[in-house]
């Protein structure tokens, strides 16, 4: 048989990464999952998506599922087109793209911005999937650390005036998740937001916004960095998949044309008409806010119950960051090294994501982890943080009996 | 605004081709699509899918509508390893990967074998997506004729010798679609199959075999590259986009662990569960070769209509080779710029595809066209064929009487 392969130099350098999914260590059955970042199953409307199908096989038979021709993906399009016109960004149809979910986009972002020997900017920690994607094109980042008020903006001004300073590379991108962060549910202050733009022009770079979360919102809606942009220097993400169901793989980029021309090219066969015309069919039956305001609703109400059990059963040392909204609590647990906990965490019943995960330097972070409030039901959350207490209080007692 | 955008290189090399699509012109309403690689729309099973989309989602709620989750991908899985157990290729597991449609493993499969410096050896003419997809990696290639018997392995074999003596590098990659090939309907001799695999072993490339057509033989099913491959060189690309529905994007790679696991890496995040459950679904209540069956006679007897129009209704000049199965007829006329008739069709009423997008170098290919039989009704076959006859008849009229 064939005893080697030549790759592309391209993958020859991303090898040198660890494969990604790492962070996603396969469950015990049973065990309680406050490590998923799903929607709720009560909030996925699959009954729903059920009727949205038979609707439109019914009024179209076989244009949906065909390569193009269905007049529902336009639609998508326009439905996309308005509410962003509701946050205050106005587009042509071409200025946003349709993508199979946000991870497509940022893989065709990645693809058309960065080389191997770009520099992207990322906040640390940051959602693990960016990193493994980026990975793939680059091995120059800078990290940017977060506190309660998302990335901190005066760190990434330091830095910045240190690399012009010592001539080396601008990024040519930021990756920032400004609100309900993943995975640490922090959402960037107005400030923050402005001094990012500013620092954009200053030192002439592209900002990359993920909103995934944008829309979950447990009070107000931040104002995106989009329509902050006079610039033309936010490429704008968007997915449906954290409001309506991430199966379906709906996501978009708006962003200047002269960007969403090449990434419509390298995009070109890797459209999915029957998901974004079933998406549309879904959309046009139902009451977008309503359906919203239900989500909303729901996962403020988890996110209570969650922290509420994080103060009763976890020791008084742990602390996390309150999140507005999104998915994700952020958890610090003092001198643990949560990757440490996790099996005892499995055999007691219980699942997290360790905070190293998150990070490009895995040596980091290890004193925290990731819990999501969106996917376990409100017994679960408790039944589950009670069991993390017990957990984390049998690994520290040591300690605190040294203490004591 | 800003004004310019600093790309990566990869995409600044892509960028000094043209847009791809341009082959695709829109049609004017009314046009009768002999152009189109579309399933006839009777035969695409919207009412089926409709069913089984009902039936999964009221077996499983959300869980197709996550990331992960539904039983039924695994079972996709497993149907698809069987119909290649069933055509001599044995798999396991991680032998195949199931994609999103035959153009995503193209350009999975392009991405981590290609870079600048590779060359590919492609058929002249064929499927002007791959073409795309492959010159966006790469500006190298080895263009191999096509006869009535497919790819011309003796000029293959010719133009690597040459290259060896020369010293110049030999391709990384053949990209073949040796059954029912797109655009000519041709098939590649069992002898010639042979040749293949001997001059990838004499010459250590791999073979990309693209059997997109491969299930829709009228009489006979060849034998596959991937049958005959002792050697693991062979990186078989299937799609149900032909014989069930474009639209749900299923496709699937065939190939040695050691290209199946990177390939895995740089698909991971954008695969598309709904669409694959929905699929498993589908396929769990029908008898697929019954319904093979049912595709296979219909487009024998669409083929038949169409061959006989064109007996009927072009000169004596033009000439065709005869499909064996598959979806399209390739049609010569000679002295005549079939672009130039493109125009003069639309207004008539018919289209085609020029033959000239399906080569790498458009001057070629001028005298040839596309024309497909799938998806236009028998009826609207004939007439389109008529008007065809019509058209190019006006076209060549001054010559003939010049000739008298």
């Amino acid at each position: 048989m064939k005893t080697d392969f030549h790759f592309s130099k391209e993958i020859e350098r991303a090898f040198k990464n660890d494969p990604p999914g790492q962070w996603m260590s396969p469950l015990p059955a049973g065990c309680l999952r406050l490590s998923s970042g799903y929607p709720a199953p009560s909030l996925v409307p699959s009954e729903e998506i059920k009727l949205a199908v038979a609707r439109l096989l019914d009024e179209e038979q076989d244009l949906p599922l065909h390569y193009i021709g269905s007049p529902r993906v336009p639609q998508l399009k326009k439905f996309l087109q308005e509410r962003m016109a509701q946050r205050d960004v106005k587009t042509t149809t071409n200025e946003l793209l349709i993508t199979s979910g946000a991870c497509q986009a940022i893989d065709l972002i990645a693809r058309i911005l960065l080389d191997e020997e770009a520099v992207v900017a990322v906040e640390s920690p940051t959602y693990m999937e960016a990193l493994e994607i980026f990975r793939n094109y680059t091995d120059y980042y800078m990290t940017i650390p977060i506190d309660e008020n998302g990335l901190q903006t005066d760190v990434l001004a330091e830095m910045l005036a240190d690399r012009s300073a010592q001539g080396l590379p601008i990024p040519r991108l930021l990756y920032t998740i400004p609100t309900y962060q993943n995975p640490t549910g922090t959402t960037l202050s107005l400030e923050r937001r402005q001094h990012v733009m500013e620092l954009a022009e200053q030192y002439d770079f592209l900002v990359l916004e993920d909103d995934a979360y944008g829309e979950l919102g447990f009070e107000e809606r931040p104002r995106l960095l989009k329509a902050m942009d006079t610039q033309n220097r936010v490429i704008y993400v968007g997915s449906l998949s954290k409001v309506v169901a991430p199966g379906m793989r709906i996501g978009w980029v708006v962003a200047d044309k002269r960007i969403i021309d090449p990434l419509s090219w390298f995009k070109k066969d890797l459209d999915h008409p029957f998901d974004q015309a079933t998406m549309a069919s879904f959309l046009e039956a139902i009451d977008f806010d309503e359906h919203l305001t239900r989500l909303t609703t729901t996962y403020k109400s988890k996110c209570a119950m969650m922290l509420a059990a994080l103060e009763k059963f976890l020791p008084p040392t742990v602390s996390w960051f309150v999140p507005k909204g999104g998915y994700f609590v952020w958890i610090k647990i003092p001198d643990v090294d949560t990757s440490q906990l996790l099996q005892a965490a499995f055999d007691t019943g219980v699942a997290f994501v360790p905070g190293k995960h998150f990070f490009l330097n895995q040596q980091k972070g290890l004193e925290y982890l990731r819990l999501s409030f969106s996917y376990a039901s409100e017994e679960e959350i408790v039944k589950g943080v009670e069991l993390l207490g017990q957990v984390v209080g049998a690994y520290i007692a040591p300690t605190t009996e040294n203490i004591e």
